[in-house]
């Protein structure tokens, strides 16, 4: 059966262990013990995931949360003496599919909406993408020089940094558990972290260079800056642009294609390789995934319905079989976001105060982002949308550790302690909160935008009540519990 | 968005990054390269398998025929040039993704048998098993001695050893490809590949540590032999009995839980587990994900078909639900086995004619299996889909590479190449024959067993003609070309 070849620096401890513990070896030798891990790991880590979403909807909370909390103490069973499952958090393997759940999702959020769609909140998700990026830096800077004076100007301003970028993928997921993923204020959150992403790739690669340029006593070169900028917004209009030309044409000639899982196969190649391109660009993978889903629409694959009978059931809609993929890989993303909380380390009282304040900055800064909506849709839940931080505000807090001004950390750990708390709060408060500001009822025509210019009934299917949308029957019991 | 905290190692070079290489380095900092990688192999590799099996179909040939072509090409361009994509043969991240693909494959085989269909092919296989271990064992032997006469006995005999065990991958995929996987001939072959794997794992045990009792003058303990064998027994039949019993309560159980992909997700990690349990026991995890699918089977997911409707279509057959899964990672491993061929390795003409001898030893080793097969099968196609050694052959191989007798590795280089050669080509050449043998009629009521003696017509769902099988019309052009 299926076993790799053994690198040869292995050979050597297989002939060993051939003689004292037999049984294991042939497998053992194969390079299986890493895959024996991974089994293991996702056994753990998807029973784990439908235990703790069962239960957060039976709270009436998205399934997400209870994959979030799950992780968190499955993580953490180290402090009631269960050290069996440490190796969860640092598996390179689990990782990637982590990672790799994460683009899954972000693929199967973008497929819920199309270009043309997008389009049309691209004013708002600008607005709220910039208030969101500027009002917490402000309010994180604020937090720095209160309560950290003794620290250089720079640790201000590094704070404040990493309170800037949404972290989508908390998000995203809420809204697809609650059935919200095509209203508008899903689109505008969706948009906005885009936006977003590009906006913290910014700013981080900004402040990081006066840092490094101040303790070097050099000023900052404007160059690297503008190419930084310009090969993002080059990537995402590319791809769109280019997408939306090219796809008709490449689903054309596969439908041609024969054998099983041409549709699925094509749309996933062109799903990694734009999550790549994203990646290449310097922006985050799921950026190029949420840019794949957008391109593709129902129309392109219409050439697979006429030939679907042929193909061994090529003609299913393609957001149907990505879902299974979805609900095997994105559980191992949450759970493992889960599990790198270290809740040991928060025992120390004097880092409280600072996290608490950095959390409360994170959540009211991003509350600017109500300003910037437009008309027609429940601004709180945008609020909302756009708090979680995710990783995003772990990897500037990390950076931070690694940034020296005149010997001295950017970040030292006991304000990596705070951010990384701010961070699991942030993350934490998001899917009940979101939930419950869906629940409400849109505040249609309110605002300081004129109304949109569309004719009556046009928008009738991207404008759905939150009462009358199909996809909420899936979850009775958040749609049927009063607020 | 996502990207992963750096480990503290890559800060300080992240942090001269930043002022070289602005762009990449936020999301290079989070140890995206990594995942960059995987990300371009899986388009690479989907595009691949997806035109390959394209070309196979064509030729009238199963598309894994395709898919390992495909991979043998594209992992050997640095011979014309191109160095792109050797990365990917020895990624460890589409390693893992590889072997998930080959576990996912043979639940998805599993569960188009039951428990009961294939204990009903409990006697043949378990003749085919022993007769196909046996004879290339002899027939291996008999090759070692005749071309490698300077060589000792023990080199002989791990020669034959190396052939003795079927890799069941390349057959289940065949099969599947076929819509034959629920024939008798499937059953009898995958049973009887199960067993070899076992006997294969004895077989390896028994002669390496015979050959290391020769180098240090001592006799082998026959203890740890028997607890191999035990352990094996112990937990083949364990897991059946123990999954027959245990799985419809968890089932019922756990339709009573709420959220999306619940059915999928026990499901899953039921297999997991299993494949996990078979790696500890020292098997390998492809039989534990076998042995899970056998245990499920449609009654025990009921409890889901009544509450489906408010589960978001988890009234879905499990098989349907686990297909796209399938679809994505399975590619991925057969890609991968061709993409590990190096051709140009074997320039070197004097070890052809071994390779030659082996090949034929091992293809006609097989064909004693026939003998085993008991009434009204093919036992033709039964002796090619037994052919196959995979990558079972090649660990043979490179554990040989590592057993010294007397200061001289008991397989030496070119006995190693001659071996990968031996593995390429039974693995090459069964998809085309055992695709012809299967179109051949079946030859009822033939052979030296007494003929079955369940009453008429209840085996009529369990022995479908090639004709009858619904499934055939998935592929067109190979149920409708004459043999």
């Amino acid at each position: 059966m299926f076993r790799r070849t053994a690198p040869s620096s292995l050979r050597r401890t297989t002939v060993l262990a051939l003689l004292t513990f037999l049984p294991a070896v042939a497998w053992a030798a194969g390079g299986g013990e890493a895959f024996q891990h991974t089994l293991l790991a996702l056994v753990v880590i998807l029973t784990g995931a439908k235990l703790g979403g069962d239960l957060a909807q039976r709270a009436g909370q998205p399934s997400v949360l209870g994959e979030l909390v799950a992780g968190v103490i499955l993580g953490n069973l180290h402090v009631v003496g269960v050290d069996a499952l440490g190796f969860i958090a640092h598996d390179p393997m689990i990782d990637v599919l982590a990672q790799l759940g994460a683009v899954v999702l972000l693929f199967e959020v973008g497929l819920e909406s199309t270009v043309a769609q997008m389009a049309k909140v691209g004013r708002p998700a600008t607005m709220v993408a910039l208030l969101g990026v500027i009002a917490p830096m402000l309010f994180g800077w604020g937090v720095g020089a209160w309560l950290l004076p003794e620290h250089s100007t720079y640790v201000h301003l590094f704070l404040g940094a990493a309170l800037s970028a949404t972290s989508v993928g908390i998000t995203a997921r809420v809204l697809q558990d609650l059935g919200q993923s095509q209203t508008p204020e899903a689109r505008i959150i969706l948009g906005a972290a885009v936006i977003d992403d590009v906006l913290g790739l910014v700013v981080l690669a900004a402040v990081s260079g006066l840092i490094q340029a101040a303790d070097q006593g050099v000023e900052m070169a404007l160059g690297p800056l503008l190419w930084i900028i310009a090969k993002a917004v080059l990537f995402l209009f590319g791809a769109l642009a280019v997408g939306v030309k090219v796809m008709p044409r490449v689903y054309r000639r596969a439908a041609r294609l024969r054998g099983d899982g041409i549709l699925l196969g094509v749309s996933l190649a062109f799903a990694f390789l734009l999550a790549w391109a994203a990646g290449a660009a310097g922006l985050a993978p799921i950026v190029g995934a949420f840019a794949a889903g957008l391109v593709l629409e129902g129309a392109m694959f219409e050439p697979f319905a006429r030939t679907g009978a042929a193909h061994g059931g090529d003609a299913h809609e393609l957001e149907e079989l990505v879902r299974p993929i979805g609900q095997l890989l994105a559980p191992v993303f949450f759970v493992v976001m889960g599990f790198r909380v270290d809740v040991a380390a928060f025992g120390d009282a004097s880092v409280l105060g600072l996290a608490a304040a950095l959390t409360v900055a994170a959540i009211l800064g991003k509350q600017a982002c109500m300003l910037g909506t437009g008309p027609g849709v429940r601004r709180f839940a945008v609020g909302v949308g756009m708090i979680p931080r995710g990783e995003v505000g772990l990897i500037f807090a990390n950076i931070g550790l690694g940034l020296k001004i005149k010997g001295e950390s950017v970040i030292d750990p006991s304000t990596f302690t705070a951010v990384v708390l701010m961070v699991i709060v942030t993350t934490l408060v998001t899917p009940p909160v979101l939930a419950w500001s869906l629940r409400r009822p849109g505040v249609q025509g309110a605002g300081g935008y004129p109304p949109p210019a569309t004719p009556p009934g046009q928008d009738a299917e991207a404008l759905p009540s939150a009462a009358g949308n199909p996809d909420a029957a899936a979850l009775p019991d958040v749609s049927q519990d009063p607020p």
